[in-house]
């Protein structure tokens, strides 16, 4: 038996993850509501890519396997968005810079059965980033670039801002935006492989 | 003033990790003696990293710099090079299965003047990579395709095998075969942009 496999999902960066596995999927993401109450990053995570997942289901008729994924930075306590202009993007990286940051991923993957039951699979992970110090001039160099400026926390740790990240701690594509690792585990203890949505016998 | 960079290896993998964060350089590669004695893994990448470097810059004219690096995998103490066959290939994913390992990359950074003159920096660094349980059919399958056999430790981290990285731990691009925010910051301190090869004054 054959799953569909469906990203939920309009990030780049996330399609480029699956698509480096080998996966066959695709991509479908429908508009749902991004705001949250005040909640905890894990919380956030979990809240939003269950939405994303969810509103994507519904439109999918099964057998099929739909993933949304949702990603925050952290740092003391604070979540960082997306930044809006230039001013934001510099606040945030100085935030960042010269110390240390959480990144989290929230992830919901709905089962959804021929006959319309579903089922799901959710979890949370983070991973932490070490950031070097980084003076005034490597910041606005840095914020007048493209890249701070549809990302959460407002950098990418895959492009012009890798030379600044001393280590991580945990899933690098947690960092990315898809922890594949994990995901691929959950769908395979629960019997189905995330690159070919074929059912697992061992 | 501005410096040639100068990458002295032919991966790949280094070479897009530079071109990733907006260095203009170029690739230059010698051939050097790679064989070394029973030395531990991070005396092996710097001695390597070394050789690659002065083999390159003694035909280079300055200003320039010439970046070598070396990378092993080690687990349990044994140095991984690069499987020569599937059975070899296998033989190391079993290893790596279910347990830690550690990726060592060393850097050879040789700065050479306009008239000659050279100084160096060198340094080894060392992440943590955790890798999942693979089942038999999981090794095949991975040995089954192209990735293990150009790659120490039969694996790339960015690849096929992302679904069985559980986490890792220190720079993320030193598992892929450059540290490169290693590279910077090393380099900045000593006057030069890694990016432009410019001199720089802060």
């Amino acid at each position: 038996m054959k799953y569909e496999i469906v990203l939920a999902s309009g990030s780049p960066r996330r399609k480029e993850i699956l698509t480096q596995i080998g996966a066959s999927f695709r991509v479908q993401v429908s508009e749902c509501d991004e705001s949250v109450g005040d909640l905890a990053p894990d919380d956030t995570v979990l809240t939003l890519s269950k939405r994303k997942a969810y509103a994507v289901a519904k439109e999918c008729e099964g057998p099929v396997v739909v993933i949304g994924a949702d990603t925050v930075v952290s740092v003391e306590g604070r979540i960082l968005g997306k930044p809006k202009n230039r001013e934001e993007a510099a606040q945030m990286i100085g935030m960042l810079s010269g110390k240390a940051h959480e990144v989290y991923t929230g992830v919901c993957i709905v089962r959804k059965e021929m006959d319309g039951t579903r089922s799901e699979i959710r979890f949370a992970e983070c991973s932490g980033v070490k950031v070097l110090p980084l003076s005034r001039h490597q910041i606005e160099e840095y914020t007048d670039t493209l890249e701070p400026y549809d990302k959460a926390g407002g950098y990418a740790i895959q492009g012009l801002f890798a030379p600044y990240i001393e280590g991580i701690e945990g899933d690098y594509y947690n960092i990315v935006g898809l922890p594949v690792s994990g995901i691929f585990r959950r769908m395979y203890e629960n019997g189905i492989d995330l690159r070919s949505g074929e059912t697992v016998y061992e």
